[in-house]
């Protein structure tokens, strides 16, 4: 057998940890199958002295930078996360060593993913990064390689795991957003500051790579219209299942007219779907190409065994000297940034509008609806109580968005109108 | 760039004619894409001159088997089907002369696979086959690649199109087999002579693929019990349905002590089971693995398209460079067939008996299973015919098959049970 491939790995937190286990662990069985033998060298974290259950693997580095330097590393895993250094030195610095990296880190490609993909391609080395996007399930790999002769016309996804969680506790159980929140900080699902992930930032920095990847476009995360799920109300839940749908974060990204529509927002998808099915902390992706036709991805997300698991793929890869471009083709032929603004956005939508009880008000609504030739496909009204506020939802046939809001604004200026209606959009799947 | 990669292609059917499609309309895409120009050099079929809707893109070499000689052939892509010549002596011939190879023949790998891989790995060239299992779903990539790092414990699908059709039909009108599968046939979903889709051996073929990626064992397909769907009645749909069923016809691997038990026969799965969703002619395939959990790839199983896209993945591999070997390890250090005997299976089933409606019939049935220690679940009967015949329908807690069998036998002996008893596999996802 050949000399074995030498691994720094910076960060040893639990998906560093699940990496070292099956690196040494299952090292013979993992050598067998890459070709090779794969040997930790060295290893960087916040703590050298932290109990972890195993001893350190290889020499300690107190620099992660400096694993980029080091001569005897020959891959560079980073498991540190954040956009900025010192995970984004590393990566840079040991692209521009020659050395190939394997990373688990979004918010850092989302961010900079050109810059080191044109380090990547200038020194022939790969840049690998399965964990970064749906954690086990081997998303990148299959737009890079198996669908290759494909055009790709839309991929939409459930990127968050927590999202999807909450969600799927709400819809089952009836409960508020912010009461299943708390349950999901306590079971570790969310962090302590969920913004990142319920205000939709999370699945936008995964989606900027699916679509870069199946679309042939720069990374736009800029482009990306976010938002998040604090604003779905169990009372959406509830009328959605009614109207036949469930509510779930999607990221979306599809090729139009108007360009690369990219979106993350809570989306009504017809509850007979396949994506409508995922729940918990579940993630999948669905993606719709020609020649091949629709395909869906399932698994998890999250978690030390499903990430280091497309970790050690990806090193795996470049064990076997499998080499791809980050990107699938040259960063000079991918085509400049082109999102479709979401004002051009065409598709259904439900709104639910707070209002008065009271004559004439359903037929104010409707009027302006009509002038905007905005068509309705159903309406809900639980209850009467005149004079009262009631809830009244109402699903629209395909419209652009521009125009739905323009009726809406004029809609919620209504005197009878209590609040701003609250708006969701429906995908529809053929 | 570099100096094209020559294909030659045997077999000009659908999916050599959508293969030409990719490599001739989207060539520049593609080249892009796989770093290196495709050129299609020269093609065999069985009649050069038949009118296929575009021109013949290389050479027509009337010998397929010579393609292997060809000095102007890099890759051979096999389309030609049959597990026998003239696609064994083609394959074998390419090899020994060490060119890389592309197949999509299930039948032929199913049977050589062993032999072709060798010699595979002997010349160190790709012996590629995704087109061989599921259609257009990467599942090959993602076991042989993505899931390097894992245990498989159970993996499991739906890798037949034609019988997923006829079951779902089934299903949603009630309408018997033999009618259903002329449908099936009108629409070409279903060959001629359909015994080698509906008797399962297809199925068969493509999961000693499955298996042997999956466990790191020899190709077994001798080891695989195989019943169809012939005997699925409605009657079995329908109180399949009752108890909370689907039933599917299922390709299941799967680890126990006693080997690698694998099965292809028709499954009661949970009708909310993500496996029970799959409908019409769509493959899936799930993965239970550790240490990342469980994944499911669902997707187009057949057709021009789908087939050819992943056929052209294939060659984009091997214009990369990609080399893998063909089980992932040397075949040497495969591990001997150990399939595990269906008596030994550990598992719950649903058992449909037609009895003579009258006192003391439930009795001896019922004494019959205690005395071999199988325990009732459920217990279904529709309407009452005093001295009538009626079917009744048990579902019967986990019990080794030998048990469930030796007690089939008794009871199929008793005078009031008027014909074999049919007998069906639940299996239960955790």
């Amino acid at each position: 057998m050949t000399l074995p491939l030498r691994v720094g790995i910076a960060g040893l937190g639990t998906v560093g940890a699940g990496l070292v286990r099956i690196l040494t662990e299952e090292s013979a069985v993992f050598a067998a199958r890459s070709g090779r033998p794969i040997a930790i060298s060295a290893v960087s974290a916040r703590d050298a002295g932290k109990a972890r259950g195993f001893k350190l693997p290889g020499r300690f580095e107190p620099n992660p930078v400096a694993l980029a330097d080091a001569e005897d590393v020959d891959v560079v895993v980073e498991l540190m996360g954040g956009e900025g250094d010192p995970a984004y030195a590393l990566v840079k610095r040991a692209l521009q060593r020659g050395k190939a990296v394997v990373t688990a880190n979004k918010a850092l490609l989302s961010r900079h993913g050109m810059e080191l993909a044109r380090l990547a391609e200038d020194a022939r080395v790969p840049l690998n990064f399965e964990a970064a996007v749906a954690g086990g399930i081997p998303i990148i790999k299959a737009i890079r390689e198996a669908l290759v002769a494909n055009r790709v016309q839309r991929l939409y996804g459930i990127l968050n795991g927590t999202c999807n969680f909450i969600l799927t506790e709400m819809t089952k159980s009836g409960r508020a957003f912010g009461d299943v929140l708390k349950e999901a900080q306590a079971r570790g699902y969310a962090e302590a500051d969920p913004a990142f992930d319920v205000g939709g930032l999370d699945a936008a920095h995964k989606l900027s790579l699916l679509a870069a990847l199946a679309f042939g476009t720069e990374i736009d995360l800029p482009g990306i219209h976010v938002e998040g799920i604090e604003t779905v109300s169990s009372e959406d839940i509830q009328f959605a299942d009614e109207l036949g749908y469930r509510i779930k974060l999607l990221g979306i990204a599809r090729a139009t007219d108007h360009g690369i529509e990219q979106r993350v927002h809570p989306t009504m998808v017809p509850s007979e779907s396949a994506v409508a099915r995922i729940e918990g902390v579940t993630n999948a992706v669905m993606i719709e190409a020609a020649p091949v036709g629709n395909l869906a991805f399932e698994g998890p997300g999250a978690g030390a065994g499903a990430t280091a698991s497309a970790v050690a793929a990806d090193i795996a890869d470049i064990a076997r000297g499998s080499f791809n471009l980050p990107f699938i083709v040259p960063t000079g032929r991918l085509k400049g940034r082109q999102s479709a603004p979401i004002a051009r956005h065409m598709g259904m939508s439900y709104v639910r509008l707070r209002v008065r009880d009271k004559a004439g008000v359903m037929a104010a609504i409707t009027a302006i609806l009509a002038k905007h030739e905005v068509s309705i496909e159903s309406l809900l009204q639980h209850g009467r109580a005149p004079g009262e506020a009631v809830s009244i939802v109402m699903t629209m046939h395909e419209c652009p968005e521009a125009t739905m809001r323009a009726a809406l604004a004029e809609i919620g200026a209504l005197e009878s109108v209590l609040a701003l209606p609250n708006f969701i959009r429906i995908e529809s799947f053929s």
